[in-house]
């Protein structure tokens, strides 16, 4: 295979990229900016060396601790639970949580052999032990993330830990008439 | 900068990737498929290294000509003018040119400053009296592609070489109703 044949297949290994995508990249790149080629190609080699998880949280970090759980100002009282480091990145962007996470690296999909254990619910278990008062289960919305936030509620109950669920409802700035009707129906619900 | 920002820096010079293509490729990439990570980084860094431009017709190629100039079967009569090495593939998989390429790396575009000398049109006309009978003009059917192939079609007239331009019509496969105006008049032009 032709260095160009492997990059273009390369580049179709990152999601959202097909055939077509990839081939346009390839010829950008060869083309019109050599340097960034060489610098993607660093820094794909440096993330994949530097990259490890934080020993406590489980999200992506440089450093044995990240930079949330080395901070000792953050409410130790509160675990928020969310599915991957991309969920954590974005809840920390909101700036509105000052509480400690705890990343699972998965979710509960039987179908797919994926269980507790996987999702390390037992370590997840111990964690929340260690003086937490709330469990904020921040899992997605789908079927499989209200399993797994089903599951760990129940588990959370059985050792005497409370935990709370996001609150479903309208996306702000979604004009009524284009949500989906089971938002609607929960929004009207949890309605306050 | 952490090596997860330099990554998703780096990702976003990509044609077609924004922000949060890029986080989502590098949270990807991080969590699900090391192994491309690493297979990407090197792909890129062999393609920087391998790939040159062929000296005869200026496409990419790993060798000092490429497989269509170094092949001698093909019609020396014809030779086919296009943009960009990515537009000469395209010509080859339609499997239904015999001739060489000569690729401009490139179009005439004052506004930008690119002028005749940086697309190499001495070359062209110096390949073009090599016995070629037919320069089949091929670049883009835009302004500046356009503009491109009348001034070349004008400097190789002055040299007594025949050259034709890729013929427009309405593309295999669309719709008349959805196919733009001045496509259709050209069709209705070129009607044969």
């Amino acid at each position: 295979m032709s260095s160009l044949d492997a990059l273009i297949d390369a580049l179709k290994r990152l999601p959202g990229v097909g055939q077509k995508s990839a081939q346009r990249m390839a010829f950008h790149l060869l083309q019109h900016d050599r340097a960034a080629m060489q610098g993607l190609a660093q820094a794909l080699r440096a993330a994949g060396e530097d990259i490890k998880h934080c020993q406590r949280c489980h999200t992506f970090s440089e450093t044995e601790l990240c930079r949330v759980c080395a901070d000792p100002d953050r409410d130790a009282r509160l675990l928020c639970v969310v599915e991957s480091p991309a969920d954590q990145a974005a809840l920390e962007r909101t700036a509105s949580y000052r509480g400690y996470y705890f990343v699972l690296l998965g979710r509960l999909s039987p179908l797919d052999g994926i269980g507790t254990r996987d999702i390390g619910v037992t370590e997840l278990l111990a964690r929340a032990l260690e003086g937490v008062e709330e469990v904020i289960l921040a899992t997605s919305f789908t079927a499989e993330g209200e399993a797994t936030a089903h599951v760990l509620a129940e588990a959370l109950r059985a050792r005497g830990i409370r935990s709370t669920r996001l609150a479903r409802g309208v996306p702000v700035g979604s004009e009524l008439e284009y949500v989906d009707l089971s938002t609607i129906a929960h929004a009207l619900v949890d309605r306050r």
